[in-house]
């Protein structure tokens, strides 16, 4: 039977597993709803979104990696399927079909403001069990936050 | 209202959209699966079969770039979700947990052998209605089964 | 006298090399329309279409390069002097001076609608005479019928 | 003390330094006031002026370096401390906070227009007394200009 | 209506534009012209000749492309369309059909040699008007006195 | 209006956007100062002291832009004009003229100090309110720290 | 027992796989026979020769790994081994030593001319049983017949 | 007498002083440990963990550089020679000789857990007094943790 | 009639021309015994030799090139085809299909056993015919022993 | 008899020529005088003067090529054999042996001046007849002269 | 037991694998001692020295990897602990704590000329037992008599 | 007084570098003969011939800085002056003016093969003396004697 030695007490495993769980999630389903959206926006702003929106998928799938080994690493096994995906993200529903560029723009923003949400909520659970989960989630948040920017300056 | 001007007939259109959304979703899959098992794999193989997963991650990922693309370029709105996902793939249940590295071996070889049988029906019901969207998925089903042999050569 | 043993039967090369003619003549035109454009858009989409003609340029310089060569490769001197161009490009007139970004999207929209629908000719006409070239031809619609789309989303 | 010995006669290297010393501050504060709207840009063409106006940055800030070093070759000091911008430089006030995407493309358009009209007094000024100097200026120059045009042509 | 405000007179803008015209259409029938012969050209010398024309083309295309934007710059529409380069390039005709290594050779002597001698007129033409165009052809022309010589040698 | 909905409180975000505000500033003066002793210095050591000081010119660039981003991000309009530059930055007066090697590296190490002493305010400033800023902070310090080791380290 | 599950029916997978191992027995014959030219070429045109037909070696060894790697995906052992390809190659024998660039030219002319042929029975038998190694075979076959041209017009 | 003026009192400069030589001698020593077992590793899994052990030299060494200088940098002088690191290394004895592919992979789990549980405890001891310093050792500890879970994977 | 004016005299020529073709035969075909197996290695290394075999064939491939050189440069032309290569191999038989992993190795350790046996007596033979040889010769074997040395730690 | 139709007159070509061959003959200078003391230099300043000198001969081959290829683009045989640069070049005598580092920057200082004040008579003497190749001496003066500057600063 | 076949005689392989040993602890050590001394360097050639050491630093691991890589591949066991590389270093003890720049630069030029003495008696034990050996050991010395140099030339 | 403690004795250190000052000046003179042939060569081959020389440039540039660099690190003065090469290399005299391209491949035999026979006294004299000396002048040789074939082929 596979088991690492976590450097964190039970509990405080706990906290941070849930936290890069959730994470872990979230950022899947980004990526996914990123590209869902990539393909199908249309408008005169097509392009740039289209790009934009690239960039998104790029970041959210280098981060999704991150936070799933970190939770290897502390001997937690991650979950990235489907349908763990589908049912645990903090993403709204993402409506089917062509979608034009200024709710394209509008999708992002919703959906990077409720992944926003819940990693500052995990930046601060984790403070305290894990200095170093923390800071992997402060990265991201970041660069999240900085997506969300571009985002909302496009429809400002 | 957003319309395409398709240069293929509404007959061939519908088999063609239905060939690309079904080879959309399982090569989606096919990556989250990978992933999955590229973070869960222990055992003395453990870093062959990571950095093999990888590569199936990639291929995955750019083919359904491609797929998504190919069917927006026949005025078909791709669906990418992951609640699409997760019920529309071909490709079985992949247990939660962490995966020793002969089952993890196996996983994909049965992933890739349901993804390449259903590739193989479409390259045969895309034939006459569009070779545009047969050489695409010839393609890709030459790439899948080059991975599958390299996961069965692992097992052999 | 530079003879080249043709692979092809005297019918199927004249079908053949009248396909690559075609396509070799369409593909130059559309090389120079789109930079043409991509010197005379005006506009506030200007940067994102400015970019994206470019984009087709690239492709249709590298396909003309191709159709060019796989003629030389079956024996069939090809011909891709400015004023073949000018009377036998699939492309209709462009007009001079400078165009607004909308315009100018749907002026690609047109070229690329008319060289895709004697593309697809070519691809019925050469399977049987020979499907090497009718492959080369198929690569080429594809990445057409992809640029095709996004001109149409920008206008969507 | 420190003594470059010039190539120019004591008229000319003042008629020169003038002119390099002003193109100096001119260029450092194009790639302030375009850094400044780069980020407070806002609007649906955010995205594609963003990242043109970092293009514009680059050019000058390659082009103060060249100046600068220019200057100090032919034994002049040159000075490019943030007052002696604030006070010399050729462009007019940049107003505070976020501006929209229209507002910022007409920004750059009277800033480089403001530059190159001073640029071009200075190929004037300087193609007696060096046409090394000279030189370097008309490069500059044609850079400005094609920035100016991609503005305009964005607003046009 | 779309007006640049050009930096120069009216009465230079018009010799000025002229000159850039002219170039884009000698520039861009170069580009052609060295292609055809690229792929029509047999004998011995085959793979030198091939290749070396490449490289013309190369800097045709580059060239052509700078002078049609600083067209632009100026507030002229260039006009690179086939039809215009078929009627107005300096080039005399090149024949149709497979063309021998020495053939080849001479006809790029005198293609660059026609080009060249219209680009020496237009250095002397824009040098009052505007230095800044000026500069750009005299880099355009040693370019192509630099191929000029190479077909020369070869053929010496 | 354009109104960023900022993740901060009122007053976190007043506390966070002028440590950001004030970094930015600081930042900015020292690509300035680095650059204008890049351009003057003299003495037995200038190609060390000009390539060290085009060091910290990339790193004080980047770290400006990260830092005006930030505050974007965050719903604050960042301000980096020349004016602004000139009467807030932490960096005491660059005297003008060439300036020798020990004195370069002299004004550099003060320059550095002053910068330093600022930022680490800032670390403590922006600890409770933000840690995402303050983790930005904190790494735009180490990279400080180091080159102002560097410099003491020149002068030791 | 190592056994590959094929995707091919038995009859299939006999004509499919004498497709691909005649292949991979032309091609590493034609990387060996290429790279013995190479080496051994004098005269004039040694150097063109010389550089030429290290491109064949190039596309020879790369289709070569493709073709085995196929046939090891449909569960077929490859064999390219010396011997094997001593006795089983479509090029005729290369005579020892010394080669002059005329001759050279003629060689690989006749070569590429054998394996040609080959694979065009190869593309019409795999057509039915298997479109995917078809499809493999189409590629190389534009690939060698690229280079057939390229060699006939250099004797011509 | 060569004395920086370090940003931090007296008593926090001992206390992160000793952290960071700490983490030196750990990290250089974890370097020599990983290249010893890369070169003295046999077994049927040489490959993977010759190649694995690389990536743990590269981490170490590229950290080893980042202590020492932040060390520099905080005026304390670092001390990696080999009888300070022989001594005050954290990892225990590693044996002389060839060692087996399940050795090996044991002896680096017990060696960067060695090491992890050092640099947790300087993560706890440097937050009050130096968060730049807390900050690396943080990163650090993230990449030794990854290492370590992909080790234990390999014996799992 | 071609002939080379060799640096060496007839005898010691005729020593070092023996020891060129040798080890040209040797290395033509290790890197084809090599590729064999890499496309037939079947079980749980099955990526791990597949890799490393692919290492042992670019070091074959550069090294023939290298000797085959050599030949022709003092004269002697090097005969590398697939029948000569067949009958002058100093490495044993290669058995046909598949072959499991273990064998796999021990056939590289002998194949290259039984080169590096034949390396070594060409480095005694020529070192006083031509040190130049012996030199090229001299960085074979050391690369060879290195690749004997990763296999047979591999089976150890 | 080779003869290339100069675009030029007679009496131009032969005050372009003179100044051409004067330009060849002090830039190989240049490039072998800079390595005598790239290779001789000795003293604290050592490895600074060693690598600034490699990138006076980078400069200055470069230069070498243009101007040697632009006078046999005129039609004019340059000379840059050894003898001839010997005895024409305007740079004074280096002596032979060790060079103490401040001597070794005043050589420069002194070689580069010679050199300088040659160029800038060829400048003027070029204008009239030819501003092609006046325009490519007034480059090379602008890069001798930035190096001119680099070398008197370190001897400030 | 894991046992490889040397290719050298008992006799020899102990000559040869002394020196092997005695020049992988030289070059460890001479890694450690040129980084200890980068990090501890001050004075005004801190940057050149600096920088100059970490080059000996890339030599002396890259060589360490080599030497120990080659006693693997002759069958003994490299032996390169901290503990070993403290007592059998060549290099004399370097005192701890900052050293000025002429002392660092002397440092160097003792350490170094140790390790070529006992280098230039390795050269010579190894001549006879294994010129493969002796190869890389010349090679070795090459590039440290370089250093040795560059370190005299700045202390001349 | 600089002095260099050469690890040679008094004797052989003469031999030595008269060995290096010989090449040395040859290998000068080889790049500037090659150059000189480069620009000056005509005829059908002339881009052949002129690309080959530039090869032999590079050569004899990269390999004259190994041999000055290998006297200086053995303490001897290297002397590369145009002088000093116009009176000391072993190639004969190059006549002035243009150069058929037979005669250039000639020249290039000829000037080969001189340089060629004096290394070749080199090797036999360094071999006792200095062995690492004589490894970089056998690498040499190698290099020269490849060309060497080259250029002979091409005559062939």
């Amino acid at each position: 039977m596979y088991v690492v030695k976590s450097p964190l007490s039970d509990e405080n495993l706990k906290t941070v597993s849930e936290a890069l769980q959730g994470a872990l999630v979230d950022l899947i389903d980004l990526s996914l709803v990123a590209k869902q959206i990539h393909w199908n926006v249309v408008g005169p702003r097509f392009r740039s979104v289209h790009l934009q929106l690239d960039e998104v998928v790029t970041t959210a799938r280098g981060h999704s990696d991150t936070v799933a080994e970190r939770a290897a690493a502390l001997g937690v096994s991650p979950d990235g399927r489907a349908a763990t995906v589908a049912v645990g993200s903090g993403i709204g529903v993402t409506p089917e079909g062509w979608v034009d560029d200024a709710a394209a723009v509008s999708a992002l923003v919703d959906a990077l403001g409720a992944v926003i949400a819940r990693m500052r909520e995990r930046i601060a659970a984790t403070e305290e069990p894990d200095p170093v989960t923390q800071d992997i989630i402060i990265t991201i948040t970041a660069d999240l936050e900085k997506h969300h920017w571009m985002f909302q300056a496009a429809n400002g």
